[in-house]
């Protein structure tokens, strides 16, 4: 991520006088100006205003700036397209007021594809084009740990198939007690948070910690409210103004961070002080404090937000059920037409709760059947060991067995279609998911089936049709490409089948699945 | 149903000068003013605005009259409460404009319950408190039918389980064709349909159905609009205005029936000419004209509508693969906070195509798998025999072998708890519903269990209780009463279980239940 190199040019430019004009930025990198204004003694979270219009080819985008202590102003912007761009500030302190600039918008670096958004109704691409294939894991309060397992985390995610990570802003209950606590905002003498301002270093860590993670090309599933506060801090109640004024400041420091997404909470519906109309307000805030539309959802317990609100990109869904056979999450895009992502389907785990003792296999086969839905699952990890928090609260190791499954599952979908795995039949069906007439993955979960007959529902598909198949096992990462061709004819109104061919032998073993792939013809 | 008397009755109370009292309606019976309008020579459908004001104790209710051919314009009212009323009418037409009356309100007949509403979230009541559990059909075009043909399938109802059938005011296919038409609007000379008229004698036949239909405790689900013109009267795709002036005059016509539900579309995603915008201004007319509030779904066939819709009081969802197994139904009432209608499930029948081809076994099925997840089933029969159109189209006689059994599910939930059955543990149980700690049904679908453990969910239980156990086969329409009584204890963090008891056994058959209730201590 470019974030630190332009960081340092703009730094440079700052000091220079004002509308001089700067180094290049990144297409989607991150472009940073620095102001101070030592001669203001108020509080430079709550008094002071101060904006950027940022300009290219006609089209002006307004980004916030915020106060980072000692008398230091930032604004930052990400631009999304190459080309010359200006700014002028605007501002209620005169020496961040009419200050103006310029900088060059480049191509982006070999890793730099952009923020992600929605695609094809269900489905999410960067903005560069290429699909982006969510395969999250959750860790709540990594960034809350001591920075040497903040390291080791992101040492195991550099190996981990996982691309999104859940993570909250407010501190975990596995943070050590012993510790000074990290939060977002600042403590008072009496051990109690200043809700008038903000840690800047709390919020320059997190900031490290997003960059290395864009690094690494994975994209933050930013928890902004949490109803684990157990009466430490009040941050489950603040009044609104201070919750407006967070949201507010977490989307002017991190919204020019391409990999952010916007998480409103995580249990939305626990947080017993807050109504809908509380969330919505802050879900709107968001959504027009952000100038670049990163996605935006809300997760809950027991009972969903408003499904539909079209404030909400895509569904967080916390529901293991919905995932753990077939013909159950394919349900919720018939009622929400956007992306479903189930981010908490239980969590593979020795917890004494009921929703972390999933075994591998059953966290494997959740995201098998999440895929084949046409659906997205999230990983969790409740496996303490020796007095340690688990990768769930705090990060540290992976230990589980199903994350190298998980990265065998991502390594199929590598070559699935471009705009994402859609249930073919989903009315009638519930095995069969791809692009009707040219990709198909056939899943068996649990079922333990000796062969498979070729039969393929009728859409797109016509008589002399070629395909080829692998047959795969999904627990053992293991594919078997069949050496011949089948070829398909008309069989019934609903079904095309293979002819002149025997059945596919499978193992009788569980967790099988059938890749058919049409033939260039 | 009272209809008829009390329009009798205010039909000569209307002969009579105006302001004289008349006899009395029952509540939820309908009052019916007749005025004539002789003078007035123009279009009485569309050039004439006809309203009644109806007060009793303070509240005053708006209720739309309208012209029924022949110089004559009724003004129906359907009282919500008993005692004394007054009405005085206004209209643009000095015949109609101006007359008062009053009529008293009295206690219901005895098979008089009311109009159904939505209560408990996901269920249904009828207005005097006592539950509406649907147990619905689909009949599109029984009221097109010979009128012979017709009153058999009235005799069929009454002997039937159903207590909700779905039917169509726009003709069905399946009417003969050498017949004239049954049209709700008249034919022109051309034999195009004239949309500036409605013909009064369509709808006195279907107001005749709908009041026998009342007399067997059956609510009409009444469908607006279908796609199904197949460009014979273009009744698919008329003009908005014609739209708004049709649904006008059904809610004028039929409002004050107490068993309408108003669905404003069968497969609404099919009628190409109109947008969401136009089902949204249509569903809002009806809201608006209907003083009552009666019932109002769309039915789809690939695409739901909103399903958050605030206009919409219920989902009318077309999917049987939603209830073709566990744990699907379910998702649909984690997203939709409303009750959840699955109308169509596909059909009972021997059809060529594949939505009119369950057995007897999987309709039965559905009914059950619809009723554990907290949601309601909708019958249909696509049994064609002798050239004959199926009960799905026309009525006449049921000949599958699930009405039978869906009758015995019906008698199973005479005394299921009157709040509605309710998923027990809906994120990690599938099997259980009812209410917790006194009212259970285990469901086990195409499994065929030799025992089952006496386990429930935690939720409202204590150690101690004591509850009976029923073993009930839903196809053989058998229930075996246990003998011992079972009494738990906590088992587990999440179940509890019965002591000293060996397991439930059960004979290896598919389509098995146990009901669980609890013992009065």
């Amino acid at each position: 991520m470019s974030l630190v190199v332009v960081h340092t040019l703009i730094l440079a430019a700052a000091r220079a006088p004002a509308g001089e004009s700067t180094d290049a930025v990144e297409q989607w990198g991150t472009f940073e100006l620095v102001l101070r204004a030592d001669n203001f003694k108020g509080n430079g979270f709550t008094e002071v205003r101060f904006d950027g219009a940022f300009e290219s080819d006609g089209v002006t985008i307004l980004a916030h700036g915020f106060y980072d202590g000692d008398h230091t102003y930032r604004l930052r912007f990400m631009p999304d397209r190459k080309g010359a761009w200006t700014y002028r500030t605007t501002s209620t302190l005169p020496e961040l007021d009419g200050r103006t600039g310029q900088f060059t918008c480049v191509a982006p670096g070999p890793t730099n594809r952009g923020p992600v958004s929605v695609r094809n109704v269900y489905h999410f691409a960067y903005a560069d084009g290429s699909p982006f294939v969510p395969i999250g894991t959750t860790s709540y309060g990594w960034v809350h740990q001591p920075a040497e397992l903040q390291e080791r985390t992101l040492a195991t995610l550099k190996t981990s198939p996982f691309n999104k990570v859940r993570m909250s802003i407010f501190p975990s209950r596995s943070r050590p007690k012993a510790e000074k606590p990290l939060l977002p905002f600042p403590l008072s003498a009496d051990g109690s948070v200043d809700r008038t301002r903000f840690d800047p270093a709390f919020f320059r860590n997190l900031e490290t910690r997003m960059t290395q993670l864009a690094d690494l090309g994975i994209e933050a599933d930013l928890i902004l409210f949490h109803p684990y506060d157990d009466g430490r801090f009040g941050l489950d109640q603040m009044e609104p103004e201070v919750d407006d004024r967070y949201a507010r400041y977490v989307v002017a420091r991190l919204a020019a961070y391409r990999n952010v997404w916007w998480s409103m909470a995580n249990e939305f519906d626990l947080l017993n002080e807050k109504s809908d109309a509380d969330w919505a307000r802050l879900i709107a805030l968001v959504q027009s404090e952000d100038p670049y539309g990163h996605l935006r959802s809300i997760h809950h317990s027991q009972r969903m937000y408003d499904p539909s609100s079209s404030a909400l990109t895509h569904l967080s869904v916390q529901n293991g059920l919905a995932v753990s056979d077939f013909g159950r999450a394919v349900q919720f895009r018939n009622l929400v037409h956007k992306p479903i992502v189930f981010d908490e389907v239980h969590y593979e785990g020795n917890a004494s709760r009921r929703w972390g003792q999933l075994s591998g296999e059953e966290m494997t086969l959740r995201f098998w059947m999440g895929t084949i839905a046409g659906t997205y699952v999230g990983h969790g990890e409740a496996i303490a060991r020796e007095g340690r928090p688990a990768w769930l609260s705090a990060g540290g190791e992976l230990v589980g067995t199903s994350p190298s499954r998980i990265a065998f599952l991502k390594s199929i979908l590598r070559d699935a279609p471009p705009e994402g795995i859609e249930p073919i039949d989903p009315y009638y069906e519930t095995h069969v998911a791809g692009k009707p007439g040219e990709y198909y993955l056939i899943y068996f979960g649990r079922e333990k089936p000796t062969e498979w007959t070729f039969d393929l529902p009728r859409f797109e598909l016509r008589d002399g049709m070629q395909f080829k198949v692998d047959v795969i096992d999904t627990w053992n990462m293991n594919v078997e490409p069949l050496e011949s061709l089948f070829t398909i004819a008309k069989h019934s109104d609903y079904i095309f089948r293979a002819q002149s061919a025997a059945p596919v032998r499978l193992p009788g073993r569980p967790y099988m699945a059938v890749r058919v792939r049409r033939v260039a013809q």
